[in-house]
């Protein structure tokens, strides 16, 4: 692991490091804020949206204060697998390089690289614990738009992990939505049954339960219509009786001008479960 | 005037705007946040540093939660002229597009475009006044390296305008400093008695005043002992009997890392002097 750069910031540290991941094949950057308290800490993952690396929260996310103050380590990985050799489609910001949608590809030529799942799942979290002065017996994770469906869809499958589960304006049914599913027919390929593990609505509906969900959701968002539809994120939850908080907010948009004006709600919401809730 | 973009974050509006200067003679793009109150808000304005546009201090400043909280517009301008007609010299970092120094060249070709003195004091301030909710009485001044020369210079030339000015990681004596010093040569040209019309310890010695200034600098940042060099300013401020307070913050760099660690602490500093102080 190659650290790229660290910086203080808010009193603790703020780097970013790079390393070849065997998961994806390729060179992986990812940024990490360690707060300033010396004992280990708490991990909170931030999987973020289509087009972004791990740069964008790192930039404008305006985490880095609340992370301080409530003594938590956040983690941002990139969205995919990146570099010359990694199959793409430029054409296309909702495809390939920046659109790794947090699952791991079965479709040739995409399963070599295309493996964001297990790199966030089981790669990283190993590197953190090796590296950082992580507390990995408390974790949570969030997102923003496909990493609000990375989040949630990775919380789902793993309630033992994290202790706690949020999101901004997730994509909460990539196997409607126009701007995720042709992703998913070229990732999983063409039969459905295989995108139901990478589905919110559909991992719900099969059974999978978290202890309960945060989401903040801007009414302004222009793919709220089409492309985000939290509304069947709140229809699922109430039939599997899992506690979710739909925060719509009146004017957001999309943009990290909104995820920043909610970031630190966000992580003293984790925190609160994080420092004090019993073993998940 | 022409809107690039406009989104609600921290319940007031982050906007990015657009207009043609007579002042530069060519296109320029600012940013504005307005902080949700409803009555005329003072103006805070930040100057950025080499390199820089209006966005990275919009995007990595983190200024917006307590821009909120204390009622303050903050107006963050460019930090040149900019376009392919405007002179340049792309291999050079401090000289011409990214590196105005926030003063009126004299010297051809130049002098067309590069007036960004009276860009930030005449033009802009006269379209802020015009477009948003600004109580022009009540205005402070603040920015970060080459923009901390600009808010301390222009502070020291209006203390009328001004009633509070702050710096990060300012130059404070472009005059000599390595990375600013060719590039007032060829702004100004070579008579020295020119420079000092823009250089913040020239203009104390020549009797210049300002009622206070706090300046926050890291003890990390590389440009500390060439470009900066802060116990100049701490010199002339303590001969010429002006108020400083000069934080050295320890094992922090230059940049906005550092700059977003302390930008609440500066703003809320310049909120007390907006609201509070009498007339200046």
């Amino acid at each position: 692991m190659e650290e790229v750069s660290a910086s203080r910031s808010h009193g603790g540290v703020q780097g970013v490091y790079r390393h070849q991941a065997r998961t994806t094949n390729c060179s992986m950057t990812f940024s990490v804020f360690v707060p300033p308290q010396a004992a280990p800490a708490p991990v909170l993952w931030y999987l973020s949206g289509l087009t972004c690396t791990q740069a964008n929260v790192t930039d404008k996310g305006e985490f880095r204060a609340a992370a301080a103050a409530h003594g938590v380590i956040i983690v941002a990985p990139d969205t995919s697998p990146r570099g010359p050799d990694v199959p793409d489609d430029p054409d296309d910001w909702r495809f390939g390089q920046g659109a790794g949608f947090y699952l791991d590809a079965t479709q040739p030529p995409f399963d070599r690289n295309y493996r964001m799942y297990s790199y966030v799942v089981e790669e990283l979290p190993e590197l953190i614990a090796a590296h950082f002065p992580a507390d990995m017996s408390r974790q949570g994770i969030f997102g923003h738009s496909m990493g609000g469906h990375g989040a949630l869809t990775i919380a789902l499958k793993h309630p033992d992990r994290f202790r706690s589960c949020s999101a901004f304006s997730p994509i909460v049914q990539p196997s409607t939505s126009g701007w995720s599913k042709p992703a998913l027919q070229k990732y999983l390929g063409p039969d459905e049954a295989a995108w139901r593990a990478y589905d919110t609505t559909a991992l719900i509906a099969d059974g999978r339960r978290f202890n309960e969900f945060l989401v903040d959701q801007g009414s302004a968002d222009s793919f709220l219509q089409d492309g985000l539809k939290p509304w069947l994120l709140q229809e699922a939850c109430e039939k599997a009786g899992i506690p979710l908080t739909l925060n719509m907010r009146d004017g957001y948009d999309h943009s990290y001008y909104f995820i920043s004006t909610f970031m630190s709600d966000h992580i003293g919401w984790h925190a609160a479960r994080l420092f004090f809730s019993s073993e998940a």
